[in-house]
């Protein structure tokens, strides 16, 4: 097998901000999405999620509320919940974070929990002892239905992403989500992130298969 | 740009023994390397290196003896010492590792330290003070000389790395370390490990530029 991008690869110029298949990353810290239900248990009743700050996909926010993710082998402490409420409370980690929780959360796109391990979420007024919902994220872009066009990318069309950096390497076969909710964005976890030597607002280069 | 691998990777058979570019990976957990002199200090004159393990690079083996590394912000316990003894003490950690002691390590080949963060030592009989040591190791490639003439790879030379696995990735410009004393080995660490789904004596695919 000869040279995998040949000499292209170094003829791109990284800055170059007219390029649209030069996107953004977005570093995901471990987080939750959690149900009305499991959050008036760990918050009381009637209370509900307190926005701090937009995230860069439309109607997404990081929450004020904050909980405790109990394993077999640890806790993590103040994890953050990303609202709006979701109709299943779902925990993303990185492979870090699962060793020292002590469990083996599968790699699935978001909303796949079935036959996901559970934990134990803890907050002021309460606990939840949930029997799945512990993901390690996919790697995948999230771009509107504008951005899908420009770039001749379609749903679920899968893509390979190439980093420059200190640890130059390239994610192979990531998944891009095309929907008007959406602006473009390559999310990774932070051992990706580690990996790659990367941090949100990076420029990556989206190569298409 | 178009299809990156084409279809050729496709047709790698991972499971092929035959096939010489199949090399195997080795995952470095967080290790030190030490000086005798800091050792004494630290464990107490007359004290050596108990071997408990030998590891894949001939006459390199971990050691029953574990110090303590603490930083501005942090600690981590028990971090393992690999023999034989250095002329200089080399801490080796993940990004992950460097957050939690609150240092920014440079990303470096083994050895070179110049202009690298410290931390200090603690063990049972005394503590040294770093100056400089700790690095995140860059990826590369141990090679015998029977090994790198029969992939046609020269020492320092760059190849890439393709891991097929539930996250794949190609590690870019990977450095290859061909030398008598080396066997075949492509080194990692443990953010790099999680980010590419893999683990100790998976096989993965060495590409020639």
């Amino acid at each position: 097998m000869a040279n995998i991008f040949g000499e292209q690869i170094n003829t791109i110029d990284f800055q170059d901000e007219t390029n649209p298949f030069l996107i953004p990353i977005g570093v995901s810290n471990r987080h939750l999405h959690i149900s009305e239900k499991d959050f008036e248990t760990i918050f009381g009743a009637g209370r509900t999620l307190t926005s701090i700050k937009d995230l860069s996909q439309p109607g997404q926010f990081a929450c004020e509320e904050t909980v405790h993710v109990v394993g077999p082998k640890g806790m993590i402490e103040n994890m953050r919940i990303l609202g709006p409420f979701r109709g299943q409370t779902q925990i993303e980690v990185s492979q870090t974070d699962a060793r020292k929780l002590g469990i083996q959360p599968p790699l699935r796109h978001s909303g796949d929990l079935a036959g996901t391990p559970g934990c134990v979420l803890v907050g002021p007024k309460g606990y939840v002892v949930l029997e799945s919902g512990c993901i390690l994220a996919k790697t995948h872009i999230h771009m509107s239905l504008e951005e899908g066009a420009r770039l001749g990318v379609a749903d679920k069309e899968l893509v390979d992403v190439y980093v420059k950096s200190e640890r130059p390497l390239c994610f192979m076969d990531v998944m891009a989500r095309v929907h008007k909710d959406y602006r473009l964005d390559f999310h990774i976890d932070t051992d990706e992130a580690n990996a790659a030597g990367v941090k949100t607002g990076d420029k990556v280069l989206l190569i298409k298969k």
